[in-house]
This record gives C-alpha cells, structure tokens and sequence, in this order.
C-alpha cells in the first residue's frame, strides 16, 4: 500500500539525527554509535559530541524499514546509560534520548516518516517507558510544532509541565521517566545549513540583511537568520534553511544580494556547513540555467542509486 | 598500485557506450543488451536502436574491473551475429562492433579508463581477430583523436585504408575482420547534450549564436553548437559540451546569453538531453551561488554511494 513515489523504483532512503544528553563520557557516546552501526540496514554517517553542551548528534541513513529499529537500538543504551538527574550543559534538553528527527531523503514521502515518526514514538513508550512528544510535521497539534515550545521549562520542569493537561505526552503516561525523562520524536525536512560572506567587515550590514531575511521578521519562510563575523573577519549572513522545498537555497542567496546592494555591499561566497540533498542541489542549477523538464533521474549518479 | 582520487573509498562508476552496426533486427539487439545485462558488476542503462542508421547505441556502467568483460561479451556476440558485408545505413561506420567508449563518472582516473581501453583493445584482437584504433584520450596518434577522421572511408575501403602504413591499427594486423571490419575503441569525458532554447523564432540568430560558440569557429573548447529551431518552434542553439571540466555548462550558458543579447533577444529556457554527470550539476550550482570549498561528497545522495 505505498505511494506511487514510493514505488518508482528509487532506494527507499531517509536519515535519522538523533540527539542525545551526552557529550562528554566517550564510552558512552562510542556505545551508542555503535548501537546503530552494528543494526541491520542502515549507515552510520556522523557524530558530533560538544563538551559544553553535554550533547551528541549522531547522523544515519537506511531504508524505512530500518531506520526506526537502529534509533530504538541507541535509545535502549542511552536510556540504561544516561542519568538526566546528574546531567548539565548548556543547550535546553528534556531527556537521554532527547530527540529524533526523521528526514526524507530519496523516495520516501514526508506522510510516511510520520508514520514511522509515530511508530517509533509508541515503541520508545511499550519498551523504555518514555513519555513522547510529538514535533514538526509529525505534531498532534501546532504548539508542538517548534521544538523551543516543548523544551521550555526542560528537564528539570518536567514533572510539572506533564502534570498541565495542555503538556500531557503524544504517547505514555503523563509522568518523566525517573533517569531518561522524555522523548521528542518527529518527522522534517533536510536542514541546510548556508552561510553567506559579504565584502565588507562591518558585522551590522549582516545583521541588517539577516532581519529582512528571516522568518521571525517578516522574511523568507522556513529560513532562520542571524549577522555574524566568519573565522576570516567578514560580515557572514548565518542562515538555516528549514525547508528548501519552501526556500530554495538561490532564493535566500538572491535576497540577501539584493539587500547587501542596499548598502553598496556584494557577495564575496557562500558556504553550506554539513550535508545537503541532491534535489536541492540540482534545484539551484535549475534556476540557474533556467532549466525545463529536469528530471534528477537524468543526473547519472542518481540513476545509479535506482533499485 | 591505485591513484590517490581512486582510493578514497567512492564507488570506481565507469560508463560504456558501444555502438553496434544493427539496429534493424530486434533480436540481434536483444542478444547484444542481453550479453551486457548478464555480464557481472554492471548494469544496463539504456538501449537506442536506430533503424535509419542501422545501429544501435547500448548504455550500461559498473566497476571499472567489470566494465570491459561485459563489452567484450556482446562484442563477441556482435561478431557472431552481424556481417558487415550485408550492411546498409546512414551513419558512417567501420565494423560490426564499431565504436566502444569509456567514461570515467565516479572515483576513477582518465588515465586508468585509457589503461582499460588498451587492454579491452588487446583483447578484442586476441579473442576475436579484430584490429583495434584507439581514440579519443587513449589515440596513439593526434591524427586518431578524432572518430570522423578514422572513419573516413568507411568499412568498404578498410582494406585499402589497413594497407597504409600511416593507418596501421593500434592493435592486431592490417587486415579487416572478414565479417566484422575493424574496433575503435576508447576513453572520453562524459558528453552533455545541452540546448538552449530563445525567444525568437528566428533561427538565424542561432545559428550566428552557434558560431559564436563552437570551437571550430573560435568559440568555447570542446563545445559543438548549431542553431536549429526547436519541436516548439523557437530558435535553439543546440550543444555537445564534449568535456565540462573544460567548459562547463554555465559557462555554455553565458556565452549564448551575452551572444544573444546583441540581438536583442534572452534567453527563454535551456534543457539538458539524456543524462548529465553529477559533477556538472554541482559545478552549476557552485558557480551560480558562489560557492566555497563545496565538495561533493557534501551532497548527501553522493556520501552515501560511498562504499
């Protein structure tokens, strides 16, 4: 009973980011790598651990049907562990396994990461008794869409928030797991991390050009935003975009081009920091070359990676 | 003994474009693209008989280890099954297996594609008897770089031709294969047939365009261009970009821009025919958002075909 696009014949492919309330202990951040590299189908792509932010994020890819199975297998360790009553570090957290974002990567539509988003939230529940919430596109409601919202008051309001009918958990009892606290499961679209470096060094044009382009100002949707100065000493417009089906990545370059001009500024570079999908890489040549009828499957390497 | 590129742990993707001189019988092209398709280590792409020609074009790709076993193998069922005696069509042509090319697409060298056209080369003769030219970036010779100018004379005068010692094959005796005629074998890049469609309907703006760009008239190297009109009827310039790492697409794109623009007239679309390398996806994007240090390896689709 699947989707047409997802019977096209295309690799079934989605990444997991999961974030975890350790980033100091080395063994344990080792042992929940390890928890999903060593599970059936899917790849280990990254992990980061931040010492001040007490915090690690591991990066994965697999199948659908994978996917879930390596998260539940990481989530069993942190949860045996990770105690939160003992945790600090300097980013908002609710829980050991604090969240699980699902990403359609290739062949997989948004509606089904939902639904392995709510599958795996009611597994993480039967098995390891974690209260879950629901977030993004997999939220039961919209003040649980943003991640901010659920984490205010975090680990150590916990008890209390659960205890406001409005904050009862998506699945489980409306109590925190006494040493994990709870989980925040959901499904998103790829973030992609993009800089942009101005010619010039005065840091408040970013910040000027970062207002007009950002969401939370009346800008480009699905963008976040902020002026920085970059490692070299240039004004560096910081963006994140949440969804480049929304915001296309030229779409940002172009308006922040068009209000440095405001201010006599050009673009020295951009960057993207981390990964970014094919399709979103292939949308900017598009627009570029202003090209018709361009399918990705004419991109050879990606024919390649049909089944 | 491998290059530093070819060690990095990417998937060695060659690609291979025989041409057989058959392309009215279906199931002489069947038993062709069927060799390939059982061989181990590739997989087929795409089959285009042409009845017109007489000819069929088999695309498939795989390891670069397993790429020649599989042109060899409908190779030596072309020499079973076409007799080039019997042989009537438009495009010019030397022997029943009349051209095969590789392409290196991912992680593999040039230098290690023109090494595998030798040897495919040397095992035409020894398995089949058929005298081998190498062209293109594995020609011997300047004067063998180009296929027009091998197959000037065409299969009939191969006899004359072989007895000249200037025309000696690369490989095997200077006499055709009685049924077969003679191989042209070898590595090329990646071609990209690009068009660029106008808005006018006045083809001769592109064929003055076309002018412009081609590098037989002083334009753009490796580029061939004409100016046609298109299906819809726009004037089109329509392109072969024979190596993007000398002139990428964008730069193809410019050129007609700043070409047509003294006539006053934009450019209205442009459409890439049949497959393009990832690679010349990236560098679009890379040029049109100023990029820095974009690597692809970056592009989430291309990690994971990592091995």
């Amino acid at each position: 009973m699947r989707s047409e696009e997802e019977t096209r014949g295309v690799a079934k492919i989605v990444e997991c980011v999961p974030n975890f309330s350790e980033g100091r202990r080395g063994q344990v951040i080792d042992a929940l790598a390890d928890a999903i590299a060593q599970s059936p189908g899917v790849r280990l792509l990254d992990v980061q651990a931040d010492e001040s932010h007490n915090r690690s994020v591991i990066s994965f890819v697999g199948d659908l049907d994978a996917v879930p199975g390596a998260a539940l297998a990481a989530s069993r360790r942190a949860v045996d562990l990770i105690d939160m009553n003992a945790h600090t570090g300097e980013h908002p957290r609710l829980g050991a396994v604090d969240v699980i974002p699902l990403v359609p990567i290739t062949g997989v539509s948004m509606e089904a990461c939902v639904t392995a988003a709510r599958a795996l939230g009611a597994a993480l529940w039967e098995e390891l008794r974690l209260p879950v919430f629901f977030y993004a596109e997999a939220a039961s409601r919209v003040e649980r869409r943003r991640l901010p919202d659920i984490r205010k008051g975090e680990y150590e309001g916990l008890r209390a928030k659960l205890a406001d009918p409005a904050w009862a958990p998506d699945v489980g009892e409306p109590r925190p797991h006494p040493t994990a606290g709870v989980t925040v499961v959901g499904a998103r679209r790829p973030l992609i991390a993009y800089n942009i470096n101005l010619r010039t060094d005065d840091v408040d044009v970013a910040k000027r050009i970062a207002k007009a382009v950002r969401e939370s100002s009346g800008g480009l949707p699905a963008v976040q935003a902020m002026g920085v100065r970059s490692a070299a000493g240039q004004a560096q417009v910081s963006m994140n975009l949440l969804d480049y089906t929304t915001t296309p990545v030229h779409r940002a370059y172009e308006l922040v081009q068009s209000e440095a001009a405001r201010f006599g500024v050009d673009i020295l570079e951009s960057e993207v920091v981390g990964l970014i999908p094919l399709d979103a890489v292939a949308d900017a040549a598009r627009a570029a070359l202003r090209l018709r009828n361009f399918d990705r499957e004419q991109i050879l390497e990606a024919k390649l990676m049909e089944e």
